[in-house]
């Protein structure tokens, strides 16, 4: 190796000095030649693939190859055996589109499924291939979909608080049964991106030194020089945020000084460690240093030109030298002894710590404590005074979460209102800060919504099923997480998102808080359960679906103001979607009303006003689940093709002709004004509900029977006077 | 004025000594006693007004009262006879719960609308009160609505661009027309915000140095002490980011001292400035500087106590002593004569200067160049074969954007492959970064979707009408986006977003980048125009209907993939949101077909396939506008009375029930392969389409033609495979 060329840039570089045992330290094993035939095989490979199919991102992945190679080679703890291994180093491609260097790294490196074949799929016309555009969760070695700018590093620090809190609670002296890193390479991009800097500031404010953020200092982006929109000192931006940072200056050719820069990071504790390692995007290319190599292939010219300089054959085509695939062979060997010594230890740790191991036995097997769901309180012994739904879904938490470490429950500082906190409970902190340590279970994510929900997806992704994170905040702030509530849907993960204050109920904070349209989109976004429970026993409803269902995020739609406990509600009902809470369940009435969350109670109350009608009322908590429902059941709980049915909801009305012909809905934003006042202004009181559907309910009238609408009659009863 | 206790934490304070001439630099006018008396008078009007409703925000007003002073009192240039005056400074409360210090000093420094009575319906059961929980942009000394978090800042930083633009565009020398400041007060929450940093990194390296931002630094958030959840070095955080940095000790007291900061804010040059002020949240409660004070009254016990040692009465409420508002008075005539002295150099620039006065003058009376429409090409002259619709779209901007400077464009790192360039285009840049000037037009704001929306919103919020602000971005990234979307639908300020790689045409990029739900949140959202157009003369009719729209943000959703120009398709008829491409107008069809954007040739080739039929096919660029014409419109259009009707839309159904029986729809997330692949694997090709669409008809055959499904039957026609 060459001498070291890393410098660290702040003045706390002695903590590193103190070097952990590591089973894994690199050796010097190859020489400069064959370490720098890996590299430019990689670039080749890169180059090769990008022209293949005329399309992708070779840039970020030759201009990285000697980063990808220390990590793979030299620093990560792996086994490529065992991707599941649950001690190993986690590595999260942050800049997705530079997948290719994860694809061939996994390939060189022994990962079975990662074969050449396979890799050679990107991009092409294919339903089954694993090399996607962006990497994805489902394959082996791929930790988390990213490709959304920003979220991997959300989804790192995740991963490491995580690693963290299981350490903390489970490791024993002599017994360091976690105790692995958090990979993240990142591009300029994910720094840019509001959800990058949330997260970052996180990590160093917990001061997460499991976790490395490895920054591809390319200066590049899509539309050219990075100094074109961005010049902050990222460095020094880091260090402000409390992270220990190191510099590279040769990232794209100095492979022994990138190994040093890995193992100081692995050694510093008390800080995150950012490394900024300056590379040149699309190095050996004629537009090397320049936008044109960051998304789009190279050109057959430029392909032969580059291979030919790195001392490549230009005619051949995704050459692996039997060389390279020799000087990575030992990641195999060193994978499956790391593995082989973790087991004996952790052997020999369940001998000792019985207990200790059994838990988390459970856990790694995607197993919640025993009895959780007949903890939850029953109907019977549920407040019987009006409450909000808010605070009845405090009560559940605290049935089930101060018991079963499972749960990672946090905050974006909204702890008391959203009744996610508990007698006793222990904050995840920094052990410094004073305010608890890892082993705490009450995470203050601070006012980040979008970098909570990315770090929880971190979190249900680390083992899957071993933690199950909760997250609070008022319900317009979610939609600040969007992009992240529709990342974990998509990787099918598990969470339960608490969304206080929702509708109109907001009150005096007005309609900037106030969602009307956001909940819709939640419920057409696939695989996520948006449910609005109407009282404390949907709420019981509510979590027993959302901790039944393993694959899927689950957000509570919960009220601010407070609700009355409805005698025909019930939790077990809840996974139906849909179900009757008024009225005879038999007899077709002439009237449905279907109502959600805290307006099934004035739904309720509208039938009572309605007397001239049989009129049933129907709670509809979980829109996704009545249309799985048969159509049997659907047909008899909301008798469409007998019955008027009129759906009450003080959110826009999109989405609701599929069930009712009419709706009393909000037809623009709503106003700053005490809940009350808002609800009778924007006409949810019961008796102008009574009156609007009464006089609709007329001009419906046939010579033998109602006139049902049909497709296209859809009416809404209330003229919103909103923004 | 006592000693300065100001201090500037960087080196590069000397560029402040060059003191601008300001008209208003402040001078000493009231006693030490009075001054005292006014802050207090904030304090005890604020703890009275949120103890009348038991509810609000007392903590941060009283902390900041002296800060308020300090800005509406000495430093801002306002008149508050004309709120509207184009040269005022702009003041953006980004912590906008803290909305009762903007109320009181609106109030105490004469804005005629803010009467103390006004101020009293704070939370107040009424809905037309002005004094909103949080400050609403309709009206007076109200720059934007915002309340969301981060919000704010954004605003101010397209405040400032917006200024920058038009003073580096019409300015002359001698002709300072435009020279005013943009004032952001922020808290916590909105340094914490994603949004928040990103717009801070945007303003470093533009170096917006007429923006200056205040940041309250209580050190509590509604959690508790700031530390548990951030404990970033701020100020060397914002240095980092390239901005001046100021500090201020004893914020809640030290008047002078603020006043001085500001002033020194004010004349510095190169940079915008951060000052760092710090304040005790709620100061003189019994719970001051704790979490406590945040956000609720403080009780009658303690609103006592503090009025009593501030040497107020306890038992009279809501007091502004007379020695206030004659403290205050001078800012009525202050503001009177500087807007005076303005309009004498107004009168004297548009002598000198009569064309660019004209244009100017045009721009602030919210018109655009005229000729605009008839400048886009027509129908004839678009390409005939298949283009993106991204490209058509550039074709439109480029003959409308370069010749009228009411557009201001940008791109979050996507300026080409959206197609927001054009020759000759000069980039808004800081004029010492060599990339431009403060003249330029074609934004970059980097990889901060949110950021950029946040600040479009600030700079359509400049002077309404005088700046239309387009953005581009890929069609996923607008999710990131979202909060800062719904705001400008609230705010009904006009912009448009280019959204580009829409569905799954998406191809590659894989199911992270490819929107099922997302544009049925667009969709769902009050007072926003979502158009997807089918080919390029629907997307001149999507330029059209935006630009015609001053109330309503607009997003156009554009394809990645070639469409062909359709023959059915009518510029004229976008507005109407949906209307006939293919098919006999007046015949009524056995089936419909409704689709949208690129599917409308995939509806029409399906339509040929489907001989046996009489098949229609509806175009709906904007489902909205659709809803908004009258019933004979739509049911001619649309005759779900009579004949069968299919939505066909690559997202999911979400919404379409409304209109059609049943649809051809995504019912997962996407893939990652290419287009075309994607297209026939998830049942998008018109054969497959035609043979679902027959197999579903046969079922749908009564004795006496169609039997039509009611409401509650729409049917999923394609299954997808997705994710």
């Amino acid at each position: 190796m060459s001498p070291i060329a890393t410098h660290s840039t702040d003045g706390d570089a002695s903590h590193g000095k103190e070097l952990r045992k590591e089973p894994h330290v690199p050796a010097k094993t190859s020489s400069a030649e064959t370490e720098k035939l890996a590299i430019n095989t990689i670039r080749c490979l890169s180059a090769d693939l990008c022209q293949q199919y005329k399309g992708g991102h070779p840039g970020t992945v030759m201009g990285a190859a000697a980063i990808a190679t220390a990590l793979w080679k030299y620093s990560m703890r792996y086994n490529p055996a065992n991707p599941d291994w649950v001690n190993r180093d986690r590595f999260v491609l942050s800049a997705g589109h530079a997948c290719l260097l994860q694809y061939i790294l996994l390939h060189l490196s022994g990962y079975s499924t990662w074969t050449l074949d396979q890799i050679k799929q990107y991009h092409a016309p294919t339903m089954d291939g694993i090399a996607a555009g962006h990497p994805e969760i489902e394959f082996p070695g791929v930790e988390l979909t990213t490709g959304l700018l920003g979220q991997g590093i959300a989804n790192a620090v995740g991963l490491a608080i995580a690693n963290k809190n299981v350490a903390a609670t489970y490791n024993k002296d002599g017994y360091p049964i976690i105790d692995n890193k958090v990979w993240c390479f990142t591009g300029d991009g994910c720094l840019q991106e509001g959800i990058g800097q949330e997260a970052i500031s996180m990590a160093g404010h917990w001061g997460l030194d499991n976790m490395i953020l490895v920054y591809d200092n390319n200066s590049v982006t899509v539309d050219g020089k990075i100094d074109i929109c961005f010049t902050d000192d990222t460095s020094a931006k880091l260090r402000s945020m409390g992270w220990h940072v190191l510099e590279v200056d040769d990232g794209s050719n100095d492979l022994s000084a990138i190994v040093e820069a890995f193992e100081q990071a692995k050694a510093f504790t008390g800080k995150p460690v950012f490394i900024n390692i300056k590379t040149v995007i699309g190095i050996g290319s004629a537009n090397q240093g320049s936008g044109k190599v960051h998304g789009a292939a190279l050109g057959e010219d430029d392909v032969a030109r580059v291979k030919t300089a790195l001392g490549f054959d230009p005619k051949e085509k995704f050459v692996v030298p039997e060389k390279v695939y020799e000087y990575f062979s030992e990641t195999k060997t060193r994978g499956a002894k790391d593995e082989d010594d973790w087991n004996d230890l952790y052997k020999r740790y369940e001998q000792a710590y019985p207990e200790e191991s059994a838990d988390l036995n459970r856990r790694l097997a995607g197993q919640l404590a025993e009895g959780w769901e007949s903890n939850l309180p029953p109907k019977e012994s549920l407040p019987s005074d009006p409450k909000a739904t808010r605070q009845t879904s405090g009560i559940m938490l605290r049935s089930i979460i101060p018991e079963d470490k499972s749960f990672l429950v946090g905050s974006a500082d909204l702890c008391e209102s959203t009744f996610v906190n508990w007698n006793g409970m222990v904050e995840f902190q920094n052990p410094k800060s004073g305010y608890g340590d890892y082993s705490g279970r009450q995470v203050r994510y601070g006012i980040r919504e979008h970098a909570m929900v990315g770090v929880a997806n971190g979190v249900a992704a680390w083992h899957k099923g071993a933690i199950v994170p909760i997250m609070s905040s008022y319900f317009i702030f979610w939609l600040y997480a969007a992009p992240s509530l529709r990342m974990a849907a998509l990787m099918k993960l598990r969470f339960i998102a608490i969304a206080t204050h929702d509708s109109i109920g907001v009150g005096e904070d007005g309609p900037t808080h106030q969602p009307v349209a956001f909940p819709l989109f939640l419920r057409a976004l696939p695989n996520f359960n948006y449910v609005r429970p109407a009282d404390a026993e949907e709420v019981a409803g509510a979590w027993i679906l959302a901790l039944k269902d393993d694959d899927r995020p689950s957000l509570f739609s919960l009220t601010r103001q407070p609700v009355p406990l409805l005698s025909g509600t019930d939790r077990n009902k809840v996974q139906f979607g849909a179900y009757i809470v008024h009225g005879d369940e038999k007899e077709t009435p002439d009237i449905t009303l279907v109502a959600t969350g805290s307006e099934v109670s004035r739904a309720i109350d509208t039938a009572k006003i309605l007397k001239d009608y049989k009129v049933r009322v129907v709670s509809m908590p979980h829109m996704g689940r009545f249309d799985q429902q048969s159509v049997e059941y659907r047909r008899s709980t909301i008798p469409s093709n007998k019955s008027l049915v009129v759906a009450i909801e003080p959110y826009c009305s999109f989405g609701w002709a599929k069930y009712a012909h009419a709706g009393a809905h909000m037809t623009g934003f709503g106003h700053s004004a005490p809940y009350s006042t808002l609800f009778e202004h924007f006409g949810f009181g019961p008796q102008n509900l009574a009156s609007k559907i009464t006089a609709w309910a007329e001009t419906r009238k046939g010579s033998n029977g109602w006139d049902l609408p049909g497709v296209g009659e859809f009416e809404e009863l209330l003229l919103s006077k909103g923004h």
